[in-house]
């Protein structure tokens, strides 16, 4: 067992460099207690949208590829601090995020098992846990329904705060309130755009899980960008129902998303489908700008840590609208895009 | 307990790369023993440069943030083998260093119990460790001495050895000398400038510590970079007293300056208060170019780990000078700057 | 042993966000089972190429310095998943690959005991590992083989698939076919040029170990570059004999390259001897282009993880041509390069 403690033991040398750094004599001494995790996922992939196809080696079909490290420390009293460090990763090419190496998260936080916890740093938004919560393929691959919502929010003059900011202060309410979850965020624009006011709320029991959430950012320019939504789900018996209303708007510009989605259980596998409906209005809305995503897999589980995914869809538009499953081409308005992928997703 | 060992497991598929890539078998099979370690600072910060104001979600206020990897090897016969690799990062916006990932240190050592450790790789330099030993703050958050130090050695024409250097290699003292400590460090200039050479020596015994530095860095253009500086400090009761005179010169620019701070421990506080004098001549000298810096803060530390601190600082200027809390805008001559942070520090 | 634990522990937290990213209760749950490796390579180097010296910290003079995670999980039934991940990283400066944080390799792969592992990402190409198993010096250091071999391959027109291929689907055979080991990779160009097909192919039994290996990449421009190999090494007492066959081309050009290698086990040492010859033909030739590299080294092992090294080498070219130690100057035809490092490595 002398090699496991190894691991664990603080070198002579890094204890006095940490006393150096800290110019106090031990207060500082470092334990190591952290947890280092990470997804990698790939596949094989076609896409066609309008008449351009393309194959490509694909990523993150399933869950977003990534490497991370937490941890969390007990203070006593039911108080705890941790932190979370995580950044994305592309398999195919050995890429990180090579302008936020820790991108996915970056938090610090102090945790009371009474009144909640308090956490600084680049975190994920409340009203983007909703998207991806209520959403039988997250936000992930082909058949996932940011492939439309994100046709608005993605597009050059939406906020930075789709999924995540920077410079926030997010406070979380404790975990035993009777199935009552929610949580608040403000990030601070320092000078720039970027200031975020988020909230969400949710209540889970038994079969139920329902929430909303709605927020508000500073997007360049002194526009006001604001997000609202609406999700919920039931499980019956092996199936599981999802719904989500999530709406988008800037100015007179405004984009309305229907998502259903249904999981059925078989044995160690789960079959997936999913139905989008988006529709832009105000500046954007030359006629009719719609489109609807329809998505089909099927999951299969090696283990709690290991599955093979395999998911077809499909991305329909009306006369002026142009969405698509994105990593390929655009298409013109009216234009179909189809993708299938086939894949790996592997937790660690 | 079986968990546990599969962190330390060694897979076939990587026995066989690692064999593969040495072109040999099994000689340099590497065993996992590494300490995974980091900090993570955030807190929030209100600065006053001149008349602007700004908040911000601020980083490092106690300590900077980092994630690293390091290990010690014991080889027998009292020698050891060790490698720390070290990088920055800004939990405010989920970013590393984007051009030094490991930029803080990335360095491997032979030591000898009884001869000392010779280090190559990127490295903090001896005249360093000084302004952060010796000051109550770090160098670190509105408080830090490197405010009014670094105005000089951070300009354009200071040499990129104020804190660290690249290409270095490291000669230590070790550890059982009666209380002597120090260190020598050459670094090469590799065709270019940044050629180094530094040393560092101190007696630390009882409540004493006294330490001397000096340096000499090769900077663009064949100019001469030199510091020196002498630190001391003594505890008394639950007090301790620091103080450090640091001189940056190159060519007639000089900046002498005076620091002295303290620490009185209360509970599992501690309150810390340090004045800083700074003085410029030379052909910075435009009439009287001198700062001073007062800064008061407190520390309570939740666990070895984990600590909230609060700081307060003020920067005045002479008629000329433009010394600042770095992080906001710059000041005009003679205007003054001042700062307010709180944040948590966690170290993992 | 509460303190080991801590290091696999799972936080509520974390637990709650990997459910919420996944949209699904639980079934993702991942658990930590990575092995934390690396290597740090520094030591100094001498350089003479034509009439230029250089003084160095030099990195990689015997290993590539690096940082990675890796893990294997059985999934049962003679069926295992496993990640791997790991980037380059330079001691000298503190910097990884900031364009590919984990570029050396990024992979994910299903392993069967009885029918191989199929592995998706970036990777080795099968051709790169012949030049690096049969040859004393591996790719490192001024004694490598590759300080000539890559005088084509690195050239501007040449593939970037010499060492690694991104977007790559790899097949290798199982380990148990009675000394037969084989790998095949091909790779997508995704609508540009890298497209990528590859095999290796080898038997190694007792003292013996041959290989071939050929490859065909898209380059650039619709051309074709052509790569194949012939390897093998036999053990003799304590010795070890090497020798390769390598051949790369680009329409009319073409380079041949001849290395033989020899390494002698003295007691926790290793003499090691290089001799390479590189001819290049077709538009590249201009009267004689050839070269020669003479390299000796020895190794001496502290332990399995950390030994110390010194290699010396020359380069000879013919009238024409200009082969070059890599890392300092270019020569002009004719000239000579001489090289000598001494540096330790050190694995964790």
């Amino acid at each position: 067992m002398s090699k496991d403690l190894s691991l664990l033991t603080r070198p002579v040398t890094s204890s006095l460099l940490a006393a150096l750094l800290l110019g106090l004599g031990g207060l500082a001494q470092a334990q190591s207690s952290v947890t280092v995790f990470g997804i990698v996922d790939a596949g094989v992939q076609y896409l066609k949208n309008g008449d351009k196809t393309l194959h490509l080696l694909s990523t993150d079909g399933q869950q977003s590829s990534r490497f991370g490290l937490r941890g969390v420390e007990e203070l006593g009293g039911g108080l705890k601090a941790g932190f979370h460090l995580e950044g994305a990763l592309n398999p195919d090419t050995g890429t990180a995020d090579s302008n936020r190496f820790w991108g996915r998260r970056a938090t610090v936080s102090l945790i009371s098992d009474a009144a909640g916890e308090v956490r600084l740093g680049r975190d994920f938004t409340p009203t983007f846990w909703s998207i991806s919560r209520f959403n039988v393929f997250g936000t992930n691959g082909v058949g996932g329904a940011n492939n439309l919502i994100y046709g608005f929010d993605g597009s050059s003059s939406s906020a930075k705060t789709i999924v995540r900011s920077d410079n926030s202060v997010g406070y979380f309410l404790p975990e035993k309130l009777g199935g009552v979850y929610g949580q608040a965020m403000v990030a601070a624009g320092e000078g720039s755009d970027g200031k975020y006011l988020g909230l969400r709320l949710g209540y889970a029991t038994g079969p139920f899980d329902v929430a909303v959430a709605l927020s508000e950012t500073d997007n360049p320019g002194g526009k006001k960008f604001k997000v609202y939504n609406l999700g919920a789900s039931y499980k019956i018996g092996d199936a599981q129902l999802m719904g989500l209303y999530h709406v988008s708007k800037e100015g007179a510009r405004e984009q309305a998303n229907y998502v259903l989605g249904a999981i059925y259980k078989i044995g160690a596998g789960q079959l997936r489908a999913s139905y989008v409906h988006s529709e832009n209005s105000g500046d954007l809305k030359k006629g009719d700008y719609s489109g609807n995503l329809f998505a089909v897999g099927y999951r299969h589980n090696l283990s709690k840590r290991t599955s093979l995914y395999s998911t077809i869809s499909r991305v329909d538009n009306s006369d002026k609208g142009s969405f698509v499953i994105r990593g390929g081409s655009a298409v013109q308005a009216g234009q179909s895009s189809t993708g299938f992928e086939a894949g790996i997703t592997h937790s660690f």
